[in-house]
């Protein structure tokens, strides 16, 4: 459906890196190597990432000439956490991510939140206009369910499977959804993602064994790779993390 | 009125088969055949189902050149059931549509929402654009009464009627309304829906003597046809039910 | 002002059929003989009324070539009756009613509600573009109080004269208003509508005595005449009460 | 900074007859007489006013050629006081403001209201363009404080200075602001208004003697005028009063 | 990246006059000398400051031919504090600041705050149109919790970091932030603003030795400048501490 898509993985399967933290948590999840957008552009040249997906300022000022071998997925939405509202806005234009030259945009839509129909109303413009450009469109699914035991539903798998099928329905080309707390459901969650590629969104740093883990179990139930992020540039060896993940979704 | 209309009935009735279950309930009506858009599309041509309707993207993606002969009614708005809104918003546009060569499209209007003036709005233009370009516009008039009793309401007869009338007026070439409590008041509700085409929301599966029955009462009625969805793709035998609708329609 | 204000006019009184309770209200207002927007139309032109006035779907179906010789006022916003929100956004273009062949546009503002500034802004608007083509504007000016006793209180005479110079004051050329509760008031509310006329809004249906003698006050007070709507179309024969209501509009 | 400035005072004072309370109050301010545009005309005429404020309706109705000598200042927002929101939003553009031949535009911003940020966006917009074609900009700069004792408040000399320096930093020729509970700060409050000329509301009818003083109060603390309104037109002779209002502002 | 960042620096350091406090707090801030703008273009001028800041209505009238070689930021949004919404919006545009000659644009976002997501979208859309012409874009990055404790947790360290990491990722040339309660952290705050210049918001008027200080700590910390309002025109002696401040800048 869309030709970049092959821009962006490798024999099929996606290893993103994933940077939008800054604008999304604030620095609490940086130290003082991975606050710097160059560090993690580093990790993406060296860890062969199929891409790297930042907000697009930090894409217009570190994703210089040298890393222009790793393909740029600019992030175009955000909020901070500072807000009662869970309403992410675009910072930024399919035009603006074209200009520096991207291969696809990203963008968080929030289901089941007060602002739903707003982001699903901008999010299908920037689809249109990306698809018209040739731009991959990679959907953020995430739950946002507005009852009081809202972090634990948002990882039910049948949640998860909803948040899958709507990224499809809604037209993105990849969905990046979490872990399910049933993680025996997640054919059925893939599967219902149906002409789109889910890949599984890394969330908390964790420890080495149960990260790979969940992208083996991710793989093995059908999926097209991972957003790796804080468990990628939090870890004290993130080209050591990065192979072993790497190894899961190519095996020999 | 609108010329297409032909190219959605037969002999002046419609058989639709409804699939935008995907995006308004999630993954939990479909199971391991019918979460296939494919698989719906099949039993579309091969139930010879005059038309067919689909969010944007499934169309777009699925409904293959094989699949040609049996006409598109892209449903350009949606909304996930995991919010608090009842506001549906397009997520595809009339141009869209057109690239893919449909013949209409579909529209849901909360009816009594707080949002209603947004989507009779958004319709508006909708049905101004579609009718421009000769497409058919297929309203779901959804009453949503906001008080406690709110499931109950909106089965009542008074209300249909008062959806089908809204559709006709609001400039719906075919108004999808749902099954009244109280059926014998359905050639009232179907007059309403006066210069306007009245298709039975066929609703939640249920058994076939009961689904058939609520067709036939409703044709009888004077309307003009069925959507049908679950009672078809989630049936163990699609075209079983489909003949038996089929000769419901359009008796020898 | 506006020439076409003669086209819906006789020796500078205006008598109209309303029709917009189709969407406002719903089929509860209806019979077998009422519900069809023809039937209103022969009304209309058998009962020599200056003006009918519909929504534009059923403007669009029904005034056919033979009612031509009834100047068309295209009804431009409506809302139901089911939802909290006193908000009537447009559902046709002044353009669309142009397209038709319409003489005026109609468009209320429910003046005192949450979205007063939102109805004023596209009335505005919509006044602009009409006066540009040089069709005549009539507003519905309908107060809507949202306090406890707000429906006693929506017919206090001096709710009913602000209502009135609201209308003048925002550029109607025309404006509907309600009978008051102190009808001894009518000549002032009627003064105050300066430069532009004040017709009655008929309201419901009532005994012909009743009806007749309302009319009988505003005309006497200085009205330039009355929308007809259920005290016509609701009545065993309409051209009776028509030919009553004329005489008084129009006394030898 | 606009030329046109001079087309609306005379010797650098400013005497604007204001009429913009047919909306905003409704009929209740109004007399056999002056509830018609014409006597506030004449008035205007007769009285040697600068400047005459109204809505563009009343404007485009009854601002005849024989009154084409006093200037006229649009007011092009308004809102009843029937509603909850204090929100007041145009009912008319720039270019009808220029199409009518006006010398300048009159706005209304409520200061601390809910929907401040809506006005000051609309303000603004509506400045740029009556700027760009030469237009004066008057804002009427009305605190409307939400919390209990607000109809007290808003006339704290604070409150009032802060009126005056936020129409001057929005970009406003003149700021029309209420008389202050503290006259003695009159001084403190006009020099706020820095670059830009501070007239005084009239407010609600008063005695002759009240009113003259506060404006003596008002011009001898460095006021460019006055915006008489009930106090000229709801006199019984409001040259007499005009007349004393007059030599106030231009003493010989 | 902004070439004209060099116009409002000196050895990539910036001492920036902000009188932005006429519309956000009132003249409450003011005496009668520093009511009036041009006191302010003198204090800039005659202290060596590297760029001036204030609303587009007081740069447009006061910013003279005589203060041309102080470089004008001009801040594009604010709102009064009044109102109970923190929501600010613009007031000017990028295209009047480019036509009085400005240098830059500054804009205020209220991280937090119900309307967040309305200033990210402003804000994105003003930082597209100022660096298509080559001006500077400075955020005034004010978080604005609404909890009860608003007013101690907005300058808490973790929280001004997390501003000055959103200013960066939202693609601010400088960003504008508050001193914290754990000055300590200032190191790790500026580090965060990546690839973005940092500077102090003054803040209320303070001892010179206090103000010193701060400018001492944050320049240390790695900061690029300050932004003096109050602690400079509210001096009896501006261009004693102006030299105070100047020498912590830039040091011999």
């Amino acid at each position: 459906m869309n030709r970049n898509l092959d821009r962006i993985q490798r024999n099929g399967k996606i290893m993103m890196l994933a940077y939008d933290q800054g604008l999304e948590h604030g620095p609490e999840d940086f130290d003082s190597k991975n606050y710097h957008p160059e560090y993690i552009c580093d990790i993406a040249s060296q860890g062969k990432y199929t891409c790297l997906a930042m907000q697009y300022a930090n894409a217009r000022k570190f994703w210089l000439p040298k890393y222009a071998h790793v393909p740029m997925i600019v992030k175009l939405n955000g909020k901070t956490k500072l807000g009662p509202e869970a309403l992410s806005v675009t910072n930024a234009s399919v035009d603006e991510a074209i200009g520096i030259g991207a291969s696809g945009v990203g963008f968080t839509i929030y289901l089941g939140s007060d602002h739903e129909a707003e982001m699903i109303r901008e999010f299908s413009e920037i689809r249109r206009q990306a698809h018209r450009y040739g731009l991959v469109v990679i959907a953020w699914m995430y739950p946002f369910i507005t009852k009081p035991s809202s972090n634990d539903d948002e990882l039910e798998a049948d949640i998860v499977a909803y948040a899958a099928r709507a990224g499809a329905e809604l037209g993105a080309d990849v969905v990046k959804i979490k872990y399910p707390r049933q993680p025996e459901k997640l054919p059925w969650i893939i599967k219902n993602a149906v002409g789109t590629k889910a890949i599984l969104s890394g969330g908390d740093k964790t420890s080495d064994e149960d990260f790979v883990l969940k992208v083996k179990q991710f793989m093995n139930a059908g999926g097209a790779g991972v957003a790796v992020g804080r468990n990628a540039w939090q870890h004290p060896q993130p080209l050591f993390i990065t192979e072993k993940t790497r190894k899961v979704i190519w095996p020999e």
